[in-house]
């Protein structure tokens, strides 16, 4: 086998994308746990908010017309509980009254601010109506759409929900995706390698699914296969319990990188060699399901991604974040990024897309030196990535730089 | 009870840190579990990763010695099985080997690449020793340290971890926060208000419990309080169970607000009164509790939220998102930023820090014009803050801004 050809970046992850559909399923969850969900159903408020008039300072609530011509020097005087009556923010205006005189602007009747017995009051101010009042429906109205279908909800918009009534709402479900290692010197990360001579603890499977539940996905972990075309095969085709499938490992094109031909030999592969730096390998595919997947399509996703954990890692955030947010309907939210000064000449080649590790500190991005794709400590090491654009040979020393903080 | 004075949120948020201690309570999970959680011990390897030489690319172990001179044009004969080993990336290279000479530089005995039978193997190319070799400890040597006391593990850390044969690690325990909502005006979330006459259901509770969440802490959900001082206090002091408080409402200076009195008389407050809008109601403390908190500390961090649900967001981003990193050791992640151009001119306060809500569309932020600090909906509304500076008075159309991401 060998690259299909090598694929850019952008151009990669647009073929892929064109290929997903995001799932269908859907499930009534309890607002709290609606929370970073996607929502699969237009939300109407069915009340107005406030339902009631509200004060929006402390004061007196007073009919308007009341207070013409009041000023410090020319105070108008009402009766407490008759003419004007004393509000908090927050509280309810009386039906009889249509402003509020903010406290500042008057003299109350006696004892100060938290006089609330009869007697009279200085108005030191005029109002027009409505002043200070928050009016029925001023937040939302009754009949409002408050959020359309496909909104992602977030912490604010649950309290939304939870201020017009909803209690529970449907949305999308998470999306399944199967999590493969493959390799044949792999062992289970729980067990003793030492008892076995030469073998390697298998550690991508574990990083991938945390990443995957990070966007919004379930990982679904299967079990290591060996470097077998035909294990690999059944590996993916029983896997038609989840909405996408990522292996990790055997997808170059040694004797022994099965995966892209088993893509090839199940669906269709996409895309085989990317120019991404490091994580060059990947492999995407689509495998036909004839309708037998979980979300009854007709196909379902595949990445093929490095064993290398530095090229795993990077081709994940590349492609398996976009296609798992795709997925799950989730938006694809910016990068956090720190600027910074770039400490030290970093180098890349002409035409991959290149992720260089970083520590910042103190405003300095330095760059972390072991550069191998397979040395995870690279990775561990830093706090960013400095990505080099394909039409760059390398950055120089005090360049400004854009780092993308690793979560 | 007036302001003490209004004090800067840089300034504000510099004092609260400056009294708040990080927790010290440890537990020790398995490694999965220590995901997005603070390390509470130095992780030192106790092996060698790799722990055995491994082939850093597919083709032929070889003693480098054997190699010498060769060329394509002048190729060195090897017998395989005998003087040279058939390797794929990441299997062993045996002992008496030193060097990989890569697929591309041979030609292989018979039956082109999968051949693995006895034959005489063509080598192309001279290698030096080590040449396409990981060495052993190349990613992690035994007794290197790999993560220090107080670093956030990561995805890749966890797999890190995993590498070394670390099962289980020491992590810091979350910050329990209490969240107690204030206010004679509230009635639970799940219940129907239209049945309790000008009532408002509480959702500030749910929306500082999430973001807790999500900042490392764990929200305990208190009940309601009405506007009672009495009640407040008792309040604050049952809650020794936690690490830090948020009480949402009560906070400004009209005759209910009586939050601010309590802190005072439980502790001391710092700050009453922000230059922060909306949230300028803010304030900051400590209770002395004695040592009799779940985590033994003299004194626990206090934050008195405004009611309104837009300056509670607000006061919670400055102020909470900060407290609680601190507690629970996080790092202050940079904000997800969109770069954009003002769709339209819009005001702030000279003094206040002024969180402007916008919608970022194809590169412009359209401001949400609904400004009030009641109004969720302009929250809910948008996808995005624009943060004004205190020195300024306002942004103008096709300003360039930094929009704030809201997760």
């Amino acid at each position: 086998m060998v690259f299909k050809k090598r694929t850019r970046v952008d151009l990669a992850r647009k073929i892929l994308l064109e290929h997903i559909s995001p799932i269908e399923r859907r499930e009534r969850v309890p607002i709290k746990d609606a929370w970073d969900k996607v929502l699969a159903e237009r939300i109407v408020s069915a009340i107005d908010v406030p339902d009631h008039r509200r004060a929006a300072m402390d004061g007196y609530a007073v009919r308007a017309e009341a207070t013409t011509g009041a000023s410090p020097t020319n105070p108008v005087l009402l009766r407490e509980g008759v003419d004007c009556i004393r509000v908090h923010t927050g509280s309810p205006v009386p039906d009889e009254m249509n402003a509020v005189v903010m406290i500042e602007d008057t003299i109350p009747a006696e004892g100060g601010e938290i006089a609330e017995s009869s007697g009279i009051v200085e108005i030191r101010s005029a109002v027009h109506p409505n002043k200070h009042v928050s009016t029925v429906g001023e937040d939302v109205c009754h009949g409002d759409t408050v959020f359309e279908c496909g909104h992602h909800l977030r912490g604010c918009d649950i309290a939304m929900l939870g201020m017009i009534g909803i209690s529970h709402v449907q949305v999308y479900a998470r999306p399944r995706v199967a999590i493969i290692p493959t390799g044949s010197e792999l062992v289970p990360m729980q067990s003793e390698p030492e008892s076995e001579t030469n073998k390697i603890r298998e550690t991508n499977g574990i990083m991938v699914g945390l990443y995957v539940e990070k966007w919004g996905g379930i990982p679904v972990y299967k079990d290591i296969v060996i470097d077998d075309p035909d294990l690999i095969e059944k590996a993916i085709r029983t896997s038609a319990d989840c909405d996408a499938i990522i292996l990790c490992g055997g997808t170059s094109v040694g004797a022994r990188d099965y995966v892209p031909g088993a893509i090839e030999s199940l669906g269709s592969l996409l895309v085989h060699g990317v120019g991404l730096s490091p994580g060059k390998p990947a492999a995407l595919g689509m495998i036909d399901m004839a309708g037998k997947t979980v979300n009854e399509t007709e196909a379902m996703p595949v990445l093929s991604l490095p064993g290398y954990p530095v090229a795993c890692l990077v081709a994940l955030f590349e492609f398996g974040c976009p296609a798992i947010s795709k997925l799950a309907r989730m938006p694809l939210m910016p990068d956090r990024l720190m600027r910074a000064r770039l400490g030290a000449k970093i180098a890349s080649k002409i035409g991959y897309l290149t992720y260089t590790r970083v520590q910042v500190d103190g405003g300095v991005a330095h760059p972390v030196m072991t550069s191998g794709a397979g040395i995870l400590s690279s990775v561990t090491g830093s706090n960013g990535f400095v990505v080099i654009r394909e039409a760059l040979e390398g950055l120089d020393e005090d360049d400004e730089v854009d780092v993308i903080w690793i979560e």
